[in-house]
């Protein structure tokens, strides 16, 4: 197989599971993304170190990372809103912490109950305590990037005043994320143009929703602007509590075929990967899997009439 | 309002309407497009002039097209496999001519019964009888142009020998049509850029599946190589009897939306359209929706938690 020319990062079980009402025994969480890995997926995300009333998905985070401690050419990442939760990771063996702060003061304030200055303050502690962490990455989700659900449209000159900040700290790599479903092509290859124009030094991903069916379009806009790491989530799995009907992440599926079919490499095995969304239907068997690709199949020549 | 500048083809009551089983009443099909119409949507396919054994939903085509006869405004088109479709279709009323054949040998011989030269010869006799038609127009859907449900990858070189044909006989108007959702964005712009470079005189549109989420990616990267004209389906009805679970053609919705957000003017009303998907569910309950905007709505402040 060539060399993978975009990096597709698994998000499902850390985005996509975390809204459900129905906790996922341990065991099948981490089957699930041992089955993942298998599939060729070198970074995903698995769960978030976060008070369990928060989130009670998580409950057995650390239970979880001790299970999957012997999974190998794999990058596991774990949601972090603070400087305990980092150290809760990296104690339970995960080596990437996803810290995550919203460019729009209100969504930041809901979701971790700080300013964005404040978090700002707190990713300066994780950075100092990161330097002296052997082995320990840390990446940034920058929320609401595109659009915020309470504020509406969020200035680009706000995304980038908290990316100056995010650098000065430091940091190397930060996503972008388009927290619920916001985003369109034009402002995408915007937002990404002027980033890796103006921050050579930082590697920045994606994470798009697609909750108006935007996901994979915003995914080709960023590729087109040179963006090269895609957050997805197994079966399109996530989307959020607050907006009924919405579907959830670009499903891992739909990314991979978009990028092989035209050719970009991803190294994803598409076919063990459509297993694993079985896999998936099966433990979940009551929660709608959005993938077109799974539910379509791939192509296959059945011959058809007034279909045209 | 400005003046639109990409055109979006209503497809629906045609190609979404075709392969349903059940019947849907005459009174409610032109009820439908006429709601159509009243958002702005400037084409409208309104069914084919065939025989009723080959598609029992148009057997009350000419009561439709009679039906319609008072809207303004519109061009409504119909889709026609043979010359004396095309007379039927100018008779009850309809101004332009839809002729399809498929690039694809076994396609076209699946779905009218002819070879490519065969149907080219048709075309022909079409093109003559409409020169003497006052104001008739003609636009040919050339099918199975990203791909084959019998024969699998379809060569750009037949694509471009069928597109040479339809140009000699004088054709100024062609449809590229991907008939069960096989298209990438990489393949779409190749073609679609050749086309414009190389062919002038036609103007091309565009016609995608969105069997496995690639139908908005294929949009923009149509829109991207200079198309202006994209064929869609309200509540993106459709799909292909043959491939079970696979979701239909481009959402109308979804289209506008895509194009609206991005700041280009599609001339559509999309709350009025948002309005007609629900009439649509209305007299079609059993039939699922996929228009992703139809299913979230129109993005709102709503606020939320946990949604990075």
């Amino acid at each position: 197989m060539r060399e993978a020319e975009v990096q597709i990062v698994e998000v499902g079980p850390r985005d996509g599971l975390q809204n459900l009402k129905e906790f996922v025994e341990t065991e099948k969480k981490i089957s699930l993304i041992k089955r993942l890995a298998e599939c060729g997926l070198r970074e995903i995300e698995v769960g978030g170190f976060v008070h369990p009333k928060a989130i009670p998905q998580f409950q057995d985070i650390k239970e979880m990372a001790g299970g999957l401690l012997g999974i190998k050419g794999v990058t596991l990442m774990a949601l972090v809103p603070n400087l305990k939760g980092a150290e809760n990771a990296v104690q339970s063996g995960i080596k990437k912490i996803v810290f995550v702060f919203s460019v729009s003061r209100s969504h930041n304030m809901n979701n971790v109950k700080r300013t964005p200055e404040e978090s700002l303050e707190e990713l300066q502690k994780i950075k100092e305590w990161s330097s002296s962490q052997p082995d320990v990455e840390v990446r940034v989700n920058l929320a609401t990037v595109f659009g915020c659900p309470f504020e509406g449209n969020v200035k680009n000159e706000d995304v980038f005043r908290c990316i100056e900040g995010i650098g000065k700290i430091g940091m190397s790599e930060i996503t972008l994320c388009d927290t619920v479903g916001y985003g369109n092509p034009r402002q995408v290859e915007e937002i990404t143009s002027t980033c890796l124009k103006e921050y050579p030094r930082i590697i920045f991903g994606v994470h798009f929703h697609n909750t108006r069916g935007l996901g994979l379009v915003n995914n080709l806009a960023a590729y087109k602007s040179g963006i090269r790491s895609f957050d997805s989530s197994i079966g399109g799995l996530g989307g959020c509590p607050f907006a009924p009907g919405a579907s959830g992440n670009v499903a891992t599926e739909d990314a991979v075929f978009m990028f092989s079919e035209m050719g970009i490499e991803t190294g994803v095995d598409i076919d063990r990967l459509l297993k694993t969304s079985q896999y998936l239907k099966e433990i979940l068997p009551d929660v709608p899997l959005t993938s077109a690709l799974f539910r379509a199949g791939l192509p296959v020549q059945t011959g058809s009439a007034y279909c045209h």
